[in-house]
């Protein structure tokens, strides 16, 4: 089976718009401040923003690295001018490098780059955040948040998080109803922290296989009875499970004595 | 009054490092990391922990900026070499000039470096803990986190916060408990975001003053009960929880829809 998802229906698309909208208004904010890198979730992030609060609220930043490829740069530029959004480049990279060579001494590891690179995207945009009066919309979708796919404090930091809840799957679904362009749908999905990674890759199953099981987890149901049902072996909900429970602290406030 | 909260007591005390070697076992982690300063509020958590799980499980990083008084390097050095913890010496100032200029173009205030140092020292400490197996321990007290006198990931950002819950002239009492040098008690409390900044200059009032209103605030007092109790104008009171209030998207989780 595609999936044993719920699909996402117009009523879903049309609570999620109008929550965006209730929550900025709700903070008495101006608008709202994201990253914009030329991928699917924060293209659907920025497009739902607009659809919510109107494109003069709505700021991209688009913050390269030394990875970033030169793709993104049309992909974004096109689309903040199709929508009429604000856009800001800033180049990251002269930080990150900097971060990386106070921390030299104890090596690091392209993981421990891309980790600094998400924070320091972090920075920029609450930077920017505060002096324009904005919220930071976050990116992240339920499929890596579940299983601790991102950066504490870097790309999982924000004001609101519109996407947690909604899994990858889901996010194609909502893509191609929100007239996000078909090149950004289909294009391979990556944070973009160092050459050549995917994200299917490094998490060693497609979404489409990780979804349902994750769907499934949070339903309670057992390794076994997932395994039958999306038809994979026993090991791999295990797995899933064992990254959802091993990245909780990732989801959750610092632990308080 | 002196003050209308409870005195920390020595089973208080008992309670808050058994607290800590418990949560610092329960992750199963190697140790700690945490930023030390010079200030009270580090030295307390630091020596909470050397109290809790041993010296060479703690790892104390001084990480100074441009305006980071010499006598800090001083302090914290001595402090180390008493404790017997593994201390590091990290200069942020580069990549806080880095960030800087990034975000030149829409001119930085006092306060917004002041944010970007803080989340500079956050990426350092979760870099280190990542490479050591390490929990990164944060240092806010109940006064600041209360009024939301911290950066949001930035010093706010940590695995374990064990002074969340303490106000600041009950972590007085405990720094006498532990043995933590007069001079480090007594000093004038500063975040040494940028000079000269003191935080009681800050929040408008003395700690002795603002402890009592946050306390009785959260007994659920009216204005009129603190401002008698506490002897303070009606204003006071208005003002702290109104701080409260407003900073309380800086205690929580984002926001999902």
């Amino acid at each position: 089976m595609a999936t044993l998802l719920p699909a996402f229906t117009e009523g879903d698309l049309k609570k999620l718009t109008d929550g965006i909208r209730k929550a900025v208004e709700g903070t008495g904010c101006k608008g709202v401040v994201l990253g914009l890198s030329g991928g699917i979730d924060s293209a659907v992030v920025a497009k739902l923003c607009v659809n919510a609060i109107g494109p003069d609220k709505v700021l991209c930043v688009f913050m390269p690295s030394r990875v970033t490829p030169v793709e993104d740069y049309r992909i974004t530029t096109d689309l903040c001018k199709k929508w009429g959004t604000e856009h800001k480049i800033l180049d990251v990279q002269p930080a990150v490098e900097s971060l990386t060579s106070i921390l030299m001494a104890t090596t690091n590891t392209p993981l421990d780059r891309g980790n600094i690179i998400a924070r320091c995207r972090m920075i920029v945009l609450f930077n920017l955040a505060k002096k324009y009066g904005r919220l930071v919309m976050g990116t992240s979708n339920e499929s890596e948040t579940a299983i601790g796919y991102f950066t504490k404090f870097g790309d999982g930091a924000c004001d609101i998080s519109p996407l947690s809840g909604i899994y990858k799957t889901q996010i194609r679904q909502i893509a191609k109803m929100i007239g996000i362009p078909e090149n950004i749908i289909n294009r391979q999905p990556s944070a973009g922290l160092w050459e050549g990674q995917t994200d299917e890759g490094e998490i060693g199953m497609s979404y489409d296989v990780l979804d349902p099981i994750l769907y499934m987890i949070k339903q309670g149901h057992s390794d076994a009875d997932i395994s039958n049902a999306v038809g994979v072996p026993l090991t791999v909900p295990a797995l899933v499970r064992d990254k959802v429970k091993g990245s909780e602290h990732k989801r959750q406030l610092p632990i308080r004595l």
